[in-house]
């Protein structure tokens, strides 16, 4: 049995961890390297102290017996898949048991005659993609992240992307789950059939609870028949981000089927350029680009472009190549890169997006702070980056303008998180969403499901 | 005041249905007449005696003050819009209350740009879609009853329909709900964005919950575009059902978009043509009946009923007439005038259906009893009608049959409810697919949000 490193300040003694060890043998990771590697995820909240240990469980088995033995001694518990949420949800807590389903990555089965397939949470998301391709079908959801993300990952956070404004977010391809519930108890929700009513929908209440509901071990997903023909990217530049956002308002309300619908405005052109230089010509105020696929693709394609041109829209283009979105994907590591973490995630109705830019630059010049975005602007979900220090006071005076963001979505109908979750870094926003009412209600949910209160407590909600 | 009138055997004393009378006025009803018709729905579940009152609310504050009075004087309420219901969740408890939404029946906006209606409770589901098609939108869910019934029972009991296969559930059109919950609190869940991620998803938890976690007072629904061009209608017999169940598979796993696909087997068309002759031609075994829409509607259903042909299918046409899915909307009241009232509802993944198929012409030998079947086949969810007097013994050697059908469907990878929810009806066949912790975790949650237990008890889950 390997030697145990005890964290300093822990509460706990050795023979409590044995006791873990004892069922879990070398899954549970005590070196002090990993664990500081498993306490953090890609947001910028940091761990404030040193987890006890680490599970790299292997089966669901293992998962059941780390809660367990977490539920007897009170061991507050983070869970993470690869670890590229950017709310905060998966940090560890000090002294606390950081669970990792990283290493569940099988595939069990793709159904092909029912669309289906059988995955544990482990499995990198765009694998999962890549294996329903050798049948003929895909997975729809596509978070920038899906080449390092695991699918539990993105059910625990109810993930977005780039292709919800044809398919809808991660919770409308999952089927079914296995949850392994706070005290270690094992269940299955929903199931195999496009249609079930027996029940509360359990399944869509563990999608986006963010890990604190229960641990989501392996789920049924849909998968979807790949579109015949080739996809063809467009792209448009526009001078007056105003008027980006009332082409894609238009867009989005004419007869054109679309795959993905971005913006990007001059500013985050250029921090992409500089972090990776693919000839991308920064726009006046804003860059239009995105997908359509189809053996109609080319048609749709020109009819969007027509709708740009319409509203403003110059130097654009139609091609085969899926370079542009490459450079979209590269959003964040470019922001990054820059110190410049992203973590305002709003969204707003459709019809909104020209208000809530406008609004973006009246905070901009009242804040005297530069702004740049972001967008899967086809489902009104911006990512604006408030420019910033990376330091604690810095991320402070950018948070001030942040929350303005967010209450300035609320205003125009719309929400403080899309995509990234709620997680530590914006549960002091909540009270801006959600009534006393209407916090209690959920906090009256994870009473009932997790009433010792070990599961990823004092997030999300 | 009008005069209170007590049924016989209430606990309740005059003065404090009073109190319910001072703050809803002449909304309080204690006619019996009106009761009796209040108490029943459209399932076979009888209720076991007479409520005490009805409020016909007319606005959130009425059902706020009936939930608040009915919480303090620990009142069973039992919630309705049209009684449409087929599994008796709508069904009133002897000494209960009844509140009824279908007063409460204003189509408040439809924001066209964001593609969202808000409604009240009480609209009846098709006079929301005719609505919406002044504005060239439609509201996809489109359970049979749609001309009766209305948005709050259907989005309450997740209602299924004909155009699930293009559209999916009602669960998938609701944007956000207004709730009162059982101790009179108003809350607001979910958004009118296409994407939001903060909090559990209570929206998708209310939708299904079948009365029995609050009451919906009014919701933001999704709009679509009308498609363009016209619809077709195609049909094609067959001599042998499993057959047909291969069609579907085929049909479903082809290129081709469909909006509706279904089934009805020789037995049923039979019924239906006595019902209301339509010159409908009675199949060997079954016949398949369908709809595509867009301007490829005709190719597409050239594709299917080639596919049909293929498999064995004869007799096909298509057709710009909408008769043969009228004719497949009187399928209900067609078995209903026999006695037949629907009740099983069973749903297996759509690669199954000619296994379900013949499992089910096994029962039928094997319990000598003629099961006639109507099936929304392209989501795999089956309507099977077991022959038996319309007696109380006839429904319980009727059940015997039913339980096994349940059987089967799980068997198969299915569910015991596609659509039709739980309510009283099915209750004793949920062991079948839940175990007990699965159980537990839903009463957990009803427990969280209800403790005193008054609102739908002892139903659903």
């Amino acid at each position: 049995m390997r030697r145990v490193h005890l964290p300093k300040g822990t509460s706990l003694s050795t023979s409590v961890l044995t006791s873990l060890q004892h069922a879990l043998g070398d899954r549970v990771i005590t070196d002090p390297v990993a664990l500081a590697e498993a306490a953090r995820d890609s947001s910028r909240y940091a761990p404030e102290g040193m987890p006890l240990a680490l599970v790299e469980a292997e089966s669901t088995e293992d998962v059941s017996a780390a809660l367990a033995w977490a539920h007897a001694n009170e061991v507050k518990v983070s869970v993470r898949g690869a670890g590229t949420g950017l709310s905060g949800g998966a940090v560890a807590y000090p002294g606390g048991l950081v669970v990792s389903l990283a290493g569940m990555n099988a595939i069990l089965d793709i159904d092909v005659e029912n669309r289906l397939a059988d995955v544990q949470a482990g499995v990198v998301t765009a694998d999962l993609d890549a294996a329903a391709h050798d049948h003929g079908l895909f997975f729809a959801p596509d978070p920038a992240s899906a080449r390092t993300s695991t699918i539990g990952g993105n059910i625990a956070t109810n993930a977005g992307g780039l292709r919800c404004i044809a398919h809808g977010v991660t919770r409308d391809s999952v089927a079914a789950l296995e949850v392994v519930l706070a005290d270690g108890t094992v269940i299955r929700t929903g199931a195999r059939t496009r249609k079930n009513t027996v029940g509360l929908d359990l399944t869509s209440l563990f999608t986006g609870s963010e890990g604190t509901l229960g641990v989501i071990t392996s789920a049924t997903v849909r998968l979807k028949p790949l579109p015949e023909g080739e996809p063809r990217t467009f792209r448009a530049n526009f001078d007056d981000i105003e008027a980006a956002g009332r082409a894609i308002t238009a867009i989005v309300n004419s007869a054109v089927q679309l795959e993905v619908l971005e913006l990007l405005d001059a500013r985050s052109v250029e921090l992409i350029e500089a972090f990776a230089p693919s000839g991308l010509r920064v726009p006046g105020a804003a860059l239009l680009v995105g997908q359509t696929v189809g053996v109609d693709a080319e048609a749709a394609a020109e009819s969007i472009v027509e709708i740009c041109r319409q509203h403003g829209g110059q130097d654009w283009a139609i091609s085969e190549s899926d370079d542009l979105l490459e450079a979209r994907r590269l959003a964040n590591p470019a922001l990054t890169a820059q110190g410049l973490r992203v973590s305002c995630d709003v969204g707003v109705p459709v019809a909104q997006l020209a208000a809530v830019f406008r609004g973006i630059a009246d905070l901009s010049k009242k804040h005297d702070r530069g702004i740049s975005i972001v967008a899967h602007a086809g489902d009104g979900n911006l990512h604006p980056t408030v420019e910033a220090e990376d330091t604690p006071e810095g991320y402070a005076a950018a948070e001030v303008v942040i929350e303005d963001i967010a209450r300035l979505a609320l205003d125009l109908g719309g929400t403080i998180s899309g995509e990234h979750g709620i997680g530590a870094v914006k549960l002091h926003e909540l009270p801006l969403q959600f009534s006393d009412d209407e916090l209690r209600v959920q906090r009256a949910i994870k009473a009932a499901l997790d009433p010792a209160g070990i599961l990823t407590p004092g997030r999300a909600y």
